[in-house]
């Protein structure tokens, strides 16, 4: 999953910081509201973590780096949870093994909004005082961190959510008509040297810098995400039945977990059909194909004599004039990827080729925050772009998200590439 | 876990029979009354089942078995609880894997209690028309079913509580003044022809029948079971570290599972402590000791020079003039064993040194109601007695209890025995 | 596996002794002597032992428990030897982890042949000696224990075997002519009081011991063991596919583990074959049917409306007049059970409906040699009879073979009982 | 594990192909000579192979994809050796499952011989006739392929030799004098862009090309290897109690496996020891650290202030003039890293911070023989450099070895780099 570090916040004043503040954390809320204390319980597979585990967590992260670090007489709400709400930051102790989150009713959902409650007001009297720039650098990223555990609190509840036969929807929403698959464009590249990463203009997670050059040869990139229509046609020519198309790793997965379909797809009288945060309905051709592996996302690509591109490639391409991310998250999240548009990117993470590793001069930020993105940098691989569940301003063309190969259950899909 | 076959009802008039149905269903209630909807979501091992689906599974048995099968147009509440709440009957079709139970959100324990309210009242109808011998005998079934499964309801919210670093209690209850261990006097029985098992009067499972002699050596019982005070002189005896006491399994065991005492106990500054449904506190000298798998009680008798009793020698000495059963549940349950008494049983469930086998010429029920009993008769052993949260009526003397020779989460004990 | 406890020997002289010594030595090196090197190193699964294991196992036990408890100026032939050859013996040190035995490439063949020579020529020089009773009874022990290993070296190695495509035989022997499957008569017995267990002739286990006394109903014994015809007819019928037939815990492993048919049966163009020790042939339907596990035996005898003997019932049986014991051991070992015979029994392990349990009153011996068979007592059903891979004399009516219910890779079959 | 894909051979006349061939194939059979057929049925972990399976496979080759493809009347030795010997060649049929080669006795070692001659005679026919430039260029592969596998019998034998308490050497060799570790000087380059890969002159492996541009930063790459002196003062001063030193699935491994030194590596009465091929012995400080993973790789690196060099930067500092490959390989094996030397690579195989991707432009072999290298490129790390198990020829400057970033049975060591 990504994580985030301290990076300079920039000129946010105490007022701005305090709203924005306010509004990410009622975000949180909001999100977890049309969700029941049993749904914020489950722990459907050990990556997934139950809704009041992030509600938590993220609080738990104001109170260790800010509040407990920066206010002397601060009071923690209750002993346990430090123990119970860090995910991961060796650095500030022990904690709850991850793969039994699902194991711990109490708290409950009410008493993890009182300690929210409790927190938030504690961050009010915070963010009154003068703050020095490592405070306001930390707040800057325990909200964008606590954005990501928006996102991630929403591929999980879909993925509680599908395993009851009753398949209840997350909200409902409008069924869309459905459009047949777009032709596919391929937009021209030269090779040379290009310059990837973060320029520090504004917020970004340590991983994304230092800004640096690349060589590139000349390529293409599809201006489409892969569909769902074009899916269906690699399933129809046997593309899970096929070994040749897969990297060993990959058919050994298609073979062990009987994968014959994008996750939460089923095939009902002769018709796809796919589990969505609104329920159950037919795909529809036209979007773009999600909750694929990057091994799935790799064979594909070898069936359509393509490949993925590597991040390089696709961060040059996002910069290019013209491209668009997608404008998804105004009010509240879209539940599902919609229809695909020329030249535009942020309906589905798209899988890249790349391997997440550190960028040249890479180091991480100094103590527990540190521990945020470097030390994930092995047996993962590069999204890029953004999905229908990322918070507005989490879909730069810099950012690297990333997950196993093998990971489904977040909004993840492909765009070709090709030699140019 | 015990279950139950069809035996026919005796004479019970409609009137007592709805009257007690009702008093079974509204104990149940009582029991889930104290617990959240995240406490009844959490499945915190394969061998517990979430408090809601325990709510619900019973509710499915009389929808099944008797609303089903004996009321014509009875319209099931949903479509897809046959699926989610058949535990293990194979002859009623497909079901939803034991071991996910908790993952599984909705419905939610909002929706279960809907559920019961609406198969209660169709009950009603029913109980108010001419029933049949056949559905006279399922009902008394299904009540004692779902008497039994309040006590696994007890046994497993025990262990989900004891997930959390929390610790709560299910309920609040007066700690009571510890006793030291009470004297062991040993009862002696002569040899000879015994007649074990169920005579038929009055209710019984099964597997209590048929009624048939055995050949016993004389033999002695102890007169009361092994305390926790007993328990700590075992321990500070090296009980746990010396191979030669125990079982090969039971070795294993030990090592892989790191047992260095019964399950919930810790130690605290050097004070034994347990977890109890009233919460965690110091252990009581005098009262028996709970929580320990076979292998633990099997090593315990060869530490003690002694051994377990056989079901047979068990249900001889439970028969003799003044052994009395323990009187814990009249308005709701014990939290916890109470002071050992000298000739009582049914504070804690008593392992035998007998496998749980079918009796001579025993024949289970016809149809799907004869898988509750017999085809566990593998791999498990009898537990005699009852426990502090076993229903009023359950704690026969021909009561067949039994458990995988691992299992440590029910309330399990040990009493002694030694050849006479 | 079975095992073995001091019994004090009985009227060997020394030269007896010293000549069944080397009998019994000898013979395991005959049945060795087809193997290779590779073939004695393998270690199919985890219960398996190589070949080269049992031959240095069974030699460990008499420099073990002979030569360094009685020779004082003994000189172990290799220092690691002890941890490498010790099965399971708590009592007298660390031990190499079982399931990894087939790791271990050295010492190879000839050093266990080299490391055999060495201890019998120090038995050779203890033989002369004055021995006393306790010293006798160990070598009569590690005779009959090295008995049991022959058994279980032809067992495992037919495993071996069998993981090759090329399915090599261990000896070559001629094609039988098959014959139908015979018709089955019953056994009827009267109930009552029935004396059961070695009576103290001759040499026998500890868990054989002491002889008791039984309550039995009058019940009836199929007069022949299950055949390879009538196991045909089971699985023409369904019998791996209804699960009204199995015990819980057997359904579960029909379906984890695929079973369609006993271990090494495979249907070729239409005609079942097994493979067996003299290689892979078609099924003879007059054969008692082999490698079936107790899960297996017991569906069997309720899809025959039947069931499994108790090993009282079954002791009961074998003592009466006219029933014999095969007599299949003279030279070498039959490589797979011969026609069924009336009355007869030996030609296959039976399995009983009985729980292998300590008979009343049973003590295990003093020392480390006491872990023999006490230890094993739970999750385990006894079989009678022996098989056509038993030793002579090893076939007694009281003899008690034990393994888990799960087991099919010992010659193991079954013989049908009623209530008479 | 490193695989080979056709590429065209370059001048081989056939005579000398024919010496080479006969050459290659001796080597493997004298690497094999000192092992028992004990040793050469082992296989001590699901990673290793049996040396008699490497024997079979390496000549399974030249059978299918020379004799089976290029010689019409070819009759192959035994039917069933193409589903075992297939190593994981998808497009060439079924094969026998990995983890399980160790189930395997027969054939022998001997067997193996005997195919091995009979494919040897068979190919000197071939070698006589009129070859075109696809068989040329198969047989140059398959000899290539051989080659791997010499090194891979070592690594493997060395892990099954290991399994023994009796720690037998493979062959004895002379204790050397231990050294202190030797002094560290850091070669600086500068960034730019520079060329790597293959530029097609000899013969080099698919995964090796195509030779492409890459922009570099300003870098510093270590002089010699990390040392055996180096690792013991990385053990005491914590390194592997720190998690902060580590990537998260590195610390998880060091929790798991419980990893406190290198494989191999034991701590006797105070003093560092290692098992090598010449048996157990101290360890040398002057000679390079060996056998650990890529997370220990990087967490040294971290201790030190330093990092691991991408292969693009290791490429460039070994072609650098004064750049010298160790010389071990003449007659025999070395059996273990000898000393460091300045400006030296090749006596272990030293781990990247690069993982194993395509290059640009990359494209697999037509045929089953493109599944040997393209189809691994995920989920592992480059290793650059030779190892003193490597053939001859083996250790260029563009050669890309690889493994999971978990492996330490092979020889890998580890080599710093820093920013410039």
């Amino acid at each position: 999953m990504p994580n985030t570090a301290a990076v300079p916040a920039t000129d946010s004043t105490y007022a701005a910081l305090r709203e924005r503040y306010l509004s990410v954390r009622a975000a949180t809320e909001a999100l977890a509201a049309p969700l029941s204390p049993e749904d914020q319980t489950v722990q459907s597979m050990p990556d997934v973590s139950p809704t009041k585990w992030h509600r938590a967590h993220t609080t738990w992260f104001f109170e260790t780096f800010v509040l407990g670090a920066h206010q002397a007489d601060y009071e923690r709400f209750h002993p346990d949870y430090a123990f119970l709400f860090n995910s991961y930051y060796e650095g500030v102790g022990a904690r709850f093994p991850r793969a039994r989150r699902g194991h711990v009713s109490r708290p409950g959902a009410g008493e993890i909004a009182a300690y929210r409650t409790y927190v938030d007001e504690a961050m009010a009297s915070t963010l009154d005082r003068d703050l020095d720039g490592r405070a306001v650098a930390l707040i800057d990223l325990g909200l964008n961190h606590e954005q990501q555990h928006q996102e991630l609190l929403l591929m999980d509840i879909k993925h509680v959510l599908a395993q009851s036969p009753l398949e209840s929807p997350y909200l409902s929403a409008p069924v869309r008509v459905a459009q047949p698959s777009p032709p596919l464009q391929w937009i021209s590249l030269p090779g040379g040297i290009a310059e990837v990463g973060h320029d520090g203009t504004g917020f970004a997670f340590d991983n994304e810098s230092p800004r640096h050059r690349v060589a590139l040869q000349p390529f293409a990139v599809a201006d489409r995400p892969v569909t769902a229509g074009d899916w269906v046609a690699f399933i129809d020519d046997g593309g899970y039945r096929r070994a040749e198309l897969w990297l060993s790793d990959g058919w050994a997965a298609v073979q062990t977990e009987a994968w014959e379909a994008p996750l939460y797809w089923a095939s009902i009288d002769g018709d796809w059909t796919s589990f969505t945060l609104a329920g159950r309905r037919s795909i529809d051709p036209a979007e773009p194909v999600c909750h694929i592996s990057y091994y799935e996302a790799d064979a594909f690509a070898r069936w359509a004599d393509a490949r993925l591109p590597t991040e390089a490639e696709w961060e040059t391409w996002a910069r290019r004039a013209g491209v668009q991310v997608a404008n998804q998250f105004v009010d509240r999240p879209a539940l599902h990827p919609r229809h695909t548009q020329p030249s535009v990117y942020g309906e589905v993470w798209e899988w890249t080729a790349s391997a997440y590793l550190p960028y040249p001069g890479f180091r991480p930020a100094a103590g527990a925050v540190g521990e945020y993105n470097g030390k994930f940098m092995v047996n993962q691989h590069v999204l890029r772009g953004g999905c229908c569940a990322t918070p507005a301003g989490h879909a730069r063309t810099t950012y690297r998200n990333f997950f196993p190969p093998s990971a489904r259950w977040p909004f993840t899909g492909a765009r070709l590439a090709r030699d140019g």
